[in-house]
């Protein structure tokens, strides 16, 4: 225990002089590592692939599920996907440059000038489970936004983390960086991850990523900022003002077009003036497409068919499952949300500007939607171009995070000699 | 102890209620609230300097000292006080209202509109030591914003803080809020703040304010995000080409016009190159205004005169004690303060522009000045009106934490049937 111990911590002190390395570095020098990594993950590609190659026997002889030894594989077509995206990073703008950091500036009364600007946040450490792919992603991120990262990935992966954190310590190398601008957990005891917890002189934000079980962990433990990207209970509410086409087409979209991801639609609320009329078309449609659909004894009866029941509404069920709730109106339905739902995504569809503003203002959820589908969480579709993933905290970066939610800011004063009266 | 988490965690479902009854309220409404505390504070004074009495005789009895007993203390004039700053913030521009809450607008090629607008942050829990004038100044600021407020005050103020509750909720429930959008902890049990720090699921931000000791505390257990104001190892570099004239009076400014704040100066750090010329009649003012000067050997040395030697480089003395260093240079300078400083506010003093934008750079401190004094680290010099304290954290708030600091935001799309392809 004090081995492993200091095996993680001896990474804290490195992490911090490389953030300091990156934090004064230009956008031309970040983006010159960034395209090194890229040429040094194709043209080292075979090394990769041997090392996934024992982690994928590894995982074999564990009995690991077909989906998860798929979630593990790198091939050359993922390597060469790796690559572009890594490309596709350095080729975003970034929000350090010269041009864009300055957020504010502004002249005291006595002469002071302030300025407030986006720094680097410095060392960021990423837990996370199997998929090595999340190891260049995150890294690529952190970056380009002039932060260091400790990483820590899971134990099924760790011979192809250990040899594309090497790729990217190398090239950090070759382009005048210390090596430590990316760092690995060397083992992978659980023991480790509150050992990272407990290193908030070294590590000013942790994100974990994955299941519930690991967030609540490092929530449990961590001294230093977290960015959590729990669960999606995402609802859709047909209000009694819905275009009830439009209406079908959006739900379909959100519950079928990827049901496992955490902007999908798990819970469905209609207005009970028109359950009757919308619930059975619905049904029908979310049928074809091969949803499993439950619902309470309102829901029942306006359709004219027992639903099974919902054990709850607050389960995130990531497949073609919809719970629906037949709703008194507007308020309810907001009472409703403010009380299952997880503050990620939710929509209301009508043609009422009136209900909508009042749903847009009183839920409180990282997106909230008019007319639209819930699966527009996402940096990508926001235009945001990359993100390391959907924040559900209040604090710091609501919703897609992307590389200017990867920054913080300082003050800059300027002056002649000022002193406070 | 199960009385005690029962009578705590009754506070989170009422607070949050009352947080989304505000988060929905408008400028005017919010405004006319603060203005009705005035007032009461005013018209319920003698109720209010009763109960301080009660506080003042158990804290005679309790032999506190007489400063304790004086930042204690509530008289008429420091009620008006009280009341003038409630009326100064009801005067300030509320970050939430319609001509300020958009931060982002901008449509997708789909034709998709997104937005980003601030939104309250919900619930903050404010956990503080002895003065009950914070109950009231740091309540107005969340109220200004929207947000409800948890109190743990100090238990040698439990009577004046009930005092100042009681009149805020009642104020509260006359303007049409629910009474909880302020409430305090009733019971002055050690074990209530851990307590307080597991309920996440009510509080979305908890803020320290005291000593090291409570606000580890806090870091250890809690759950949700907390804003940390920890001390302030703040420093001034001399650098070869300073003007002599203007860093003795930023020095003497930074470290006698409030020796016992956070933005005061704790180290000075002189170029070797300019420290024989600089030093000795440097320590003869600073001796002039009754400050101690430690020193290492090198200052010393300088100086021409033993000085006593500093027992570390991480003291804040918050006293008429200054720690003198002669260093190498401004690497030398950027490595010592980023050792041993606290990311609070630090300053160069020189003539040079090229290093003076080296050290604004390099320093990773919530505030860096160039040829001025590290006391303006301050809302109120910064031109915000009001602050709820000085964040050392690197998250969500940096430096002067002021309204704007107490918001968050979300995202809001505006569609017209869109679905994700």
């Amino acid at each position: 225990m004090s081995d492993l111990r200091q095996q993680i911590e001896a990474l804290g002190p490195a992490a911090r002089d490389a953030a300091r390395a990156l934090a004064v570095s230009g956008t031309a020098e970040k983006n010159r590592l960034l395209l090194a990594i890229a040429a040094a993950l194709e043209s080292r590609s075979a090394e990769i692939i041997a090392a996934n190659a024992v982690d994928l026997a590894n995982g074999r002889a564990a009995s690991l599920s077909a989906a998860m030894l798929d979630r593990l594989e790198l091939n050359p077509k993922r390597i060469a996907a790796m690559a572009l995206g890594v490309r596709e990073v350095a080729a975003l703008a970034d929000p350090l440059d010269d041009a864009d950091r300055v957020l504010k500036d502004w002249t005291r009364p006595n002469g002071l000038r302030l300025q407030k600007v986006r720094v680097p946040i410095g060392v960021i450490g990423i837990i996370y489970e199997s998929r090595p792919n999340v190891t260049i992603d995150a890294s690529v991120l952190c970056l380009k936004t002039g932060n260091a990262v400790i990483l820590r990935g899971g134990k099924e992966a760790i011979h192809s983390n250990r040899a594309l954190v090497d790729i990217v310590s190398a090239a950090a190398a070759g382009a005048g960086f210390p090596r430590a601008v990316v760092s690995l957990v060397p083992v992978t005891d659980r023991a480790a991850i509150p050992l990272l917890c407990g290193m908030d002189k070294y590590i000013d934000l942790l994100i974990p990523r994955g299941g519930r079980g690991l967030v609540e962990t490092v929530v449990t433990h961590a001294r230093m900022p977290v960015l959590k990207h729990y669960n999606g209970i995402c609802h859709i509410y047909v209000h009694t003002d819905a275009d009830f086409d439009m209406a079908g087409r959006i739900i379909i979209n959100a519950k079928c077009q990827r049901p496992g991801v955490c902007n999908a639609l798990e819970t469905l609320l209609v207005d009970q003036a028109i359950a009757k009329k919308f619930l059975p078309p619905m049904v029908q449609s979310l049928r074809a497409h091969n949803v499993k659909v439950l619902g309470d004894a309102a829901a029942s009866e306006a359709l004219g068919e027992p639903l099974p029941v919902p054990e709850d509404w607050a389960t995130e069920y990531l497949d073609l499952i919809l719970a629906v709730r037949v709703v008194e109106n507007l308020a309810a339905t907001v009472d409703h949300i403010e009380t299952y739902g997880s503050h990620h995504t939710d929509a209301i569809v009508t043609n009422s500007a009136t209900a909508a503003r009042e749903f847009l203002r009183r839920v409180d959820s990282s997106l909230v939607l008019w007319n639209a589908s819930t699966r527009f969480n996402d940096g990508g579709e926001f235009g945001f171009g990359a993100e390391i993933g959907v924040s559900t905290d209040k604090l710091h970066a609501r919703g897609p995070m992307a590389l200017e939610e990867l920054t913080s800011y300082k003050y800059i004063a300027t002056g002649s000699g000022q002193v406070r009266q």
